[in-house]
């Protein structure tokens, strides 16, 4: 009996390398395993390595062919997603998999895309291959939360990011934030900005901070950088719009903006885009909308300020939280979140504990939103 | 060869079953073993059991008695802290140990009171008995953290608790606090009360939540409970004032507070201590001491509020936090620890983890105060 898991488990690795680089597409890993006498020796792997690039089938069946394997007669194909049978950036994979005979498919879980899902295994089923699917579905799905989430729903999966001390301040009354949390911590987020599509911010921790919100602890490509700024307030001088990568960001403001200052931002490479506001305050959901579909953002690391995430949890647009805590306490300060969510304790946004864990001094504690 | 760490963290067992019943004394554990061939056997095993209670070395004597052994001649005793050698609630247990002929000693760590200090061990030798001491030190002195800090400083070990949401907040901004942490959490911190002398609030807590302070989610005694009213605010109606239990209530208030409120809180039963002031707030260093003196509170768990927590930082009497985080966000709210105590991150309280845990759905996080 050959373990449909374990190479299932193996595309999720493979998969995984993609991450940061394959939006709005999936993560996609695949793997092409001879059977002689019951037992599966792995011949080729491949993956989805970007946005436009071959799909992970595509991949795998080159890299075979590339080592002289001619032959898929007694081969099986691992992949974590359904194979695609539409024509998009690149030719339907099923039609591939059905010219090579390649006689047996597993596949991890069926494409979220309702219109497409089970499509795919219905061609190849047609075509007389073997189909079989269903298999670690959750963690599947798990590994590809950013793609369900974005062709469920039209929207980004985002992540809010905040580092405070033990008793939840962000900063202390006078505005000191320098640093809260330690250089591990701080390496780690650089990290994850290189696995996030782009960074966001509200305009006022640009116009208190001036970060630059790229990648320099760690190696990486830089997310693109979204700056929330109803009032188009930044100043032109920030880091993010006066920097060589000025094209990197994309500032969300309200409708009737300050034409001249937007075509000023726009002279140096901004992406402005403008939204319908109350009050100054921009929708939201609207905004990420739109900016998955003309920016091809999926993901979004929103590292404040308090009231920005405040913001984003009342529109019901954070996925998830990643709080690093260090060991300090800071009395009176600027606390994490504000804004007013509850005004009980029962109706407070719930989470579901993902994972705790020590990084140096601090601790980092990763947590699902209940919706 | 004896392997007297071991037969010190036997000791050490023992000693933490007096925890919450020996105050102001140490905890203690004693063990006598007979040595044969080489090896260790125990043959009698006391605690300290309470204040005024015989010490740990007249209880495994007793014991040891008690099972017909008359002869210690091939004997070691072993016991955390250096026995005492002063004429206290009982006898020196010196003098026990050099007239039952007990050849060895070996005990953990030197009493912490420098006058004392050593001299017991002096006495043993001089009386021609084998004295080892330093197994396990630091541990010993752990064990009585609270022993050596109030005979060191003449002040109570102090711990603050809060229970908040992951952002930080101990209730919504209308107040709601009711619960944030969950049943387990709340079970847990019961326990701690009967494992500490007092818990302390401050008087805004009672107004506002009025709480009983008391142990009815575990098994165990109720501690003393503290009040700090510098204004003398609190209501006659109080759960902690007209219940069953006044006579457990101690008030610590401002010189010169309204006289009448005063004598109608003594006549409840209630302790009430008046302290110098600025603008209402008390002395707190001076209020612990004086407690600590009179009513025998070596060990103080203090649950709040934001505003209490402050105080105790700011002036610097806290020496550990135990904070419980639930998997909540609150946003806009009440934090946990409010109080200037520092204007740069650079001079934030700085604190040592001592444990990350989880309990049910919450995160328990230990640290120690860094002073």
């Amino acid at each position: 009996m050959i373990d449909h898991e374990h190479f299932i488990r193996q595309t999720l690795k493979l998969a995984r390398k993609g991450i940061g680089k394959t939006a709005t597409n999936p993560l996609v890993g695949a793997i092409l395993v001879k059977v002689e006498n019951g037992e599966g020796r792995i011949i080729a792997k491949g993956y989805h390595t970007g946005y436009g690039k071959p799909h992970a089938e595509v991949e795998v069946i080159r890299r075979a062919k590339r080592m002289g394997v001619t032959d898929f007669s007694n081969a099986i194909l691992y992949v974590n997603l359904e194979p695609c049978c539409h024509h998009g950036k690149t030719p339907p994979c099923t039609d591939l998999i059905i010219q090579e005979k390649i006689p047996h498919v597993v596949f991890g879980t069926p494409d979220p895309f309702k219109a497409v899902s089970g499509k795919g295994a219905a061609q190849l089923t047609a075509a007389g291959i073997k189909v079989e699917y269903g298999f670690l579905e959750n963690v599947c799905i798990e590994v590809n939360k950013i793609f369900f989430k974005h062709i469920r729903t039209q929207l980004p999966w985002v992540t809010l990011k905040f580092a405070q001390s033990l008793d939840g301040k962000i900063a202390t009354a006078s505005g000191d934030s320098k640093w809260i949390s330690c250089e591990s911590s701080r390496r780690y987020v650089h990290q994850l900005r290189t696995e996030y599509d782009a960074v966001l911010v509200g305009a006022q921790t640009v116009i208190k901070d001036n970060p630059q919100l790229n990648v320099r602890l760690t190696k990486g490509r830089d997310p693109k950088r979204i700056i929330v700024d109803g009032r188009l307030r930044i100043p032109l001088t920030a880091n993010v719009i006066s920097d060589k990568k000025a094209s990197n960001t994309i500032i969300l403001t309200a409708k009737n903006s300050n034409r001249k200052k937007i075509d000023q931002l726009r002279k140096k490479g901004v992406h402005v885009y403008e939204f319908p506001a109350n009050k100054f305050k921009i929708d939201l959901k609207a905004a990420l909308k739109k900016i998955l579909k003309e920016e091809k953002i999926a993901s979004i690391f929103a590292e404040g300020g308090s009231l920005m995430h405040g913001e984003l949890l009342k529109s019901k647009l954070a996925d998830d939280v990643i709080v690093f805590i260090a060991p300090k306490i800071i009395g009176s300060g600027i606390p994490s979140v504000t804004g007013e969510l509850t005004k009980t304790i029962g109706k407070a946004v719930k989470l579901k504990l993902s994972s705790v864990k020590p990084i140096d001094a601090d601790i980092v504690i990763q947590a699902r939103i209940v919706p």
